[in-house]
């Protein structure tokens, strides 16, 4: 039991650490999320170590297995991390109307589409360039395809730009990118092992994620608005209503995960089918104290994941630097190319937006490992794109955004002071 | 990555079960927390196996060691029952204030060192009587110490009781049991190792708990009421009272932890220390949705627990019903002693009140298991009366109760229907 009140220590640290650094960032007039993720890489196992390390509680709970220490450990903290960007997508899906989606749908759609082609012709033809093997390349293009909306929805949430038009197109956008990016693994990882495309493999994956997605995205709604109120009304638990939807949360994200999507996707639909009823069951109120306290564990975690040491490895770093280029590069170009049309800086905000590569290429190349198509040092170059570009799409976004801020905080002002 | 998404699977399966199980009891006109005790049952690894048995992911994850991916496992989903007993004792020191336990406080003080002596002396009396060598039978008695306040807490915020006299007689004798658990371990141990009493250690372990308990408890409230507003007005991120509530929570837990007191005593003196303040910031609304979530993944866990082979051992059950029994007894009769005075009824809330025993005493096992002087069959014994003490505790406080629950009915049907 002593290994949990080690653990417990670990989420203390991980907490004030998130809670100060955002405190610091916004003194600084940036989104709270910069400092977390900052937060998270000075207390990272590679700088401080002041969480990530297994102490000698843990090494005993593990009978003195250095590794599976280290293992268990790093498996409570992204547990929890995984809850918390749950949350937070869920808690975005609540500030989202399926209508709203749906009216930029033909653009997220595309700025989805050109943004996936973009990167996987990018990164395969940047390979091959460089004289690697052609199945190799393709897996590197597939690396770079999958967008991860986390953090661009956290920015775009902290500066209060969740219902601008460029917000809507990159949430609906990064559903169809998520879809685009299982099709692909699908695609790839078939010909890798068997050689040859598996058209009934690929249909099937496609029909389940497409169906799921537009039953939950198309029905949900619907749905819920009729038989949410019948259900809540029914249960004598406290707080059913509040515990329905966290249900309803938790369930999609499974079943998303279990197709093969990601899980914030499903915890998105689920928040946007709530979108329905969370004013009348105060949804949005009560969902508030748990993003404050779980959200803030998936930044600090993300950046605990930043291993400095990788970028000390100059025989791979020019590698990565190029790969990382091609990735933000041809994101941010296809993914803008998608909104043409619209004003210069809206375009940049969607291209911005998009650019954040999460956990998914990292997935896509252990894969690529295990299956012996993708050389260890190759993995090394996606973590680097991945913290790359997770680490500096806030900037970014945040000096794109500025006009948009400056705009809110005149309306703000305009208004009655509200309360606590 | 998937092995996040494994224990997100069995987070689901938690979740569900819990307000499931809760709701069956509420229909049944039982607290929840019964079944959601009985919902972690069914569904541990020993009955369903639904959740703490790692699956393909998990087993990938930790290099096909089975026993390192089941500790891994069990670290998430123990780390995480932890934090929601956490914020329950927290919550239930937010609905306490220090003025209440201090007018039971001699009360409290009685109760928790009758409650203490009597199970040492009577578990150390059985072992002696059977034939047992003297540290052997000390180990036990000392075993059967300490109370686990969290099964008591929950049943009296179930049935609407945490303001009666009883409650905050129980609450106090709690912290002040966790004190004297620890000393009596302390001074055990010392003898174990050394073959002496450490008096210099003892001295100081005492004067550590005590101190953090008394500046902590007398102080914590002065200082929240005099800095709090101070601190909070100036913070800039989101939610400000609400994260420094929580952040203190964190801290004092860990801080009681590192001192060796049980993290829920300092959850608790910090949701006291907080009380003084929780109208104007409006932290109990903000803790309840916090608590709805991550509140019944302890009782959930501590139902999956439950080991029914061990009920099966006929040759260490009967020790096991015998010290049970004696566990039982004594500590109801001692707690219920302090209480003399009072009516027979409110003399049995508090006995049976004090009776779960919980992790501390398994600690308490193990340790001596370490240090060879407790046998490994006494180790099982010690699991099957902690398991039984918190299973039947509650139906029996819960009939205990049925005229105070009845009086809050009739409160409560005389009161304007309070609206959501």
């Amino acid at each position: 039991m002593t290994a949990i009140v080690e653990v417990l220590g670990e989420l203390l640290v991980i907490f004030l650490a998130a809670k100060v650094g955002g405190e610091l960032f916004l003194r600084l007039r940036q989104p709270a999320v910069i400092g977390e993720i900052l937060a998270g890489i000075f207390i990272g196992p590679f700088a401080l170590g002041l969480i990530g390390v297994p102490g000698q509680e843990l090494l005993d709970f593990f009978h003195d297995d250095q590794a599976a220490a280290r293992e268990g450990l790093s498996l409570v903290l992204e547990s929890i991390a995984e809850l918390g960007v749950i949350v937070l997508l869920f808690f975005v899906g609540l500030e989202t109307r399926l209508a709203d989606l749906l009216r930029v749908g033909i653009r997220s759609l595309l700025v989805a589409v050109l943004g996936v082609v973009g990167p996987f012709v990018g990164g395969t033809a940047l390979m091959l360039a460089l004289g690697y093997p052609s199945m190799e390349s393709i897996f590197v293009g597939t690396v770079l395809v999958a967008t991860s909306v986390g953090i661009t929805a956290r920015v775009l949430r902290d500066v209060g730009a969740l219902d601008s038009r460029e917000a809507r197109i990159i949430l609906g956008a990064a559903v169809f990118d998520d879809i685009l990016g299982l099709l692909m693994l699908t695609i790839v990882s078939g010909i890798a092992v068997e050689g040859k495309l598996q058209v009934g493999h690929v249909l099937w994956i496609t029909a389940l994620a497409l169906g799921f997605t537009a039953v939950v995205g198309g029905l949900g709604a619907l749905a819920i608005r009729r038989f949410f109120p019948l259900i809540v009304d029914r249960l004598q638990i406290e707080h059913a209503p509040l515990v329905v939807a966290l249900a309803l949360m938790l369930t999609l994200a499974s079943v998303a995960s279990a197709i093969g999507l990601a899980p914030i996707v499903g915890a998105f639909l689920a928040g946007m089918a709530l979108a329905e009823v969370a004013e009348r069951y105060h949804l949005h109120e009560q969902a508030l104290p748990i993003y404050a306290f779980l959200v803030p564990f998936f930044f600090v975690v993300t950046g605990a994941r930043v291993d400095p040491r990788l970028f000390l490895q100059t025989e791979t770093l020019w590698l990565a630097l190029a790969v990382t280029g091609v990735a933000v590069f041809t994101k941010a170009a296809g993914a803008a190319l998608g909104t043409i049309g619209f004003a210069p800086r809206s375009m940049a905000i969607v291209g911005f937006g998009m650019v954040p590569r999460g956990e998914v290429g990292l997935i896509i190349a252990s894969i690529g490992l295990s299956l012996g198509v993708v050389e260890r040092p190759l993995f090394s170059v996606a973590v680097v794109m991945s913290m790359l570009t997770t680490l500096f799409t806030p900037p970014i976004l945040v000096w794109l955004l500025r006009p948009l801020i400056a705009q809110r905080q005149r309306e703000f002002a305009g208004r009655v002071p509200a309360g606590e």
